[in-house]
């Protein structure tokens, strides 16, 4: 149980023929609204359009050889899913997705492009995890979770290695929380390669699970949130992240939808790059001065950049 | 007359602790979609928003101590003019912007936040030619013309030399061509370095002034052109730029309004990175693949990304 920086530094030489160096981006005028130094992590930028890729990646080569002829299988509709199907094309094996009858149209394509297959299940009556680890033991298919597995967390580590690797030392990390796969593994690598760096996990104020918990000091399950950010919508912090962010994570901050959507456009309109919502949510934080103010230089992870014409439009 | 390749050279080393290195990316979507390998020249992420602030640098670094205290003046509302504005900032002097009446909100903010002084005339009315030329008379101020000047056109040839000491040699360059200092700045540099490289000019179909210009070898002027890409709107071939395009550039393409914003979409939702309609036209040619088939590799000059909520939300 439990990360390791070693662990992270395997994921990365594992990964690294197969995933994007994303680039680190400045910009004055971030530097200006926010008060600090910022380097934002471009994982939208990265294969798939999110970090995504850097944990299933590390999961699927991590499978032993003798399961892997089997398939993997995942249940997940968003980045998770292309990430997995991805990595199925690198490791040579079949991918298939548990996906609601109403996944975006542009998810569903995307994913049969790269060859996955998908099941679809209705939403309002049907248990999609059930039909997960239903087909993992009838095939005998390994099941890919989203976030709460060490292979995962490990992989998703290795985002914060490449930006600190680029950076030097930073005062503080800012990084998204939805299930903690992102930002328990940054968490690790940061503490690793700086002990001094302070690391923040930021989520919607509309998906404060991570909050209540923390403050609570075990998981504490939330009702399904309607933020906009549907990358954050999982209910609960996951059993192996909750602790590791408990321990290195110094606090978890709110962020407004407003707040979410205004930092998606100055990240558009200004720096001229595209984040989905989810992805604007450590950015949000960071622009609107919500650090503590003697922090002097922030590295932002930009986790995501899949927003499809009709949800940028609806903005 | 004319712009050597010592001149661009000059320039680069002129301007290169002012401006920024924009990134050169690639993406495996854009490879398939054009069925060639791309390499796209990030100028939507240079300072000001687009690749202007190269000629504009250069200019004002040139011009001499003796004058450069009495201020420069430019007519223009879209990206020259903020680049004038923030030449102005590095050379330390006033900068006036002569800006019609319905300039758009967005674009007078931006150039007065650089220190800017705006004077507006009506576009029914008023002629800014000669308002811009009367200022610099009345107050000795130096004209920074948009594009046909050899020191601008040196200024906008450093993209090219950027672009091809990163990717080294490529079989040919698509540059969008509006006044034609960036073509024509671009075409210098690229064949210096490489004399066996293409260069294609590439302009809107509604905006095919340099397409007839060459067809019938001298410059031709045309009505004021309704395309969406409004910094390519120039109505003639500059008198510099035009001899220089005609003796190195090998075509002018045209792509249409719906391969435009086709273009512009593809680079917004596939590679996740912001350009204006002008900035998509040279990426519009090759992503409709209409270069000579044979060629294998070609470096696109993304030549902006200044775009404002409402135009985005209009396309």
């Amino acid at each position: 149980m439990g990360v390791s920086f070693a662990d992270i530094q395997e994921a990365a030489a594992r990964i690294r023929p197969h995933v994007h160096r994303t680039p680190v981006m400045t910009s004055r005028c971030a530097d200006e609204a926010g008060g600090i130094q910022t380097f934002f992590k471009c994982e939208n930028l990265q294969r798939g359009g999110a970090f995504k890729i850097r944990g299933a990646a590390n999961f699927l080569l991590s499978i032993p050889a003798a399961d892997i002829g089997r398939g993997v299988v995942a249940f997940s509709s968003g980045n998770h899913a292309q990430a997995v199907d991805i990595a199925a094309v690198i490791r040579g094996t079949k991918a298939t997705l548990v996906m609601p009858y109403d996944a975006p149209q542009s998810k569903v394509d995307a994913t049969l492009s790269y060859g996955g297959q998908i099941v679809r299940f209705d939403r309002l009556k049907e248990d999609r995890e059930a039909i997960g680890r239903c087909i993992a033991e009838q095939t005998g298919a390994t099941l890919v979770p989203p976030f709460d597995h060490e292979w995962i967390i490990a992989g998703q580590g290795t985002a914060a290695v490449e930006l600190l690797e680029e950076t030097g030392p930073l005062d503080a990390l800012a990084v998204c929380v939805g299930g903690g796969g992102l930002l328990s593994g940054c968490a690790v690598a940061a503490k690793a390669l700086d002990p001094s760096i302070r690391v923040f996990g930021i989520e919607p104020a509309l998906a404060n699970d991570w909050a209540l918990s923390v403050e609570a000091g075990h998981p504490i399950e939330i009702p399904p949130p309607a933020t906009i950010a549907d990358g954050l919508r999982p209910t609960r912090p996951g059993k192996i992240t909750f602790p590791i962010v408990q321990k290195l994570v110094e606090r978890i901050i709110l962020v407004s939808e407003e707040e979410i959507i205004e930092a998606m456009k100055f990240l558009l309109l200004r720096m001229k790059i595209l984040v989905e919502p989810s992805g604007a949510v450590a950015a949000a934080a960071v622009l609107k001065r919500k650090l503590p103010p003697e922090i002097r230089s922030v590295g932002v992870v930009l986790s995501g950049g899949n927003v499809d014409w009709a949800a940028l439009k609806e903005l």
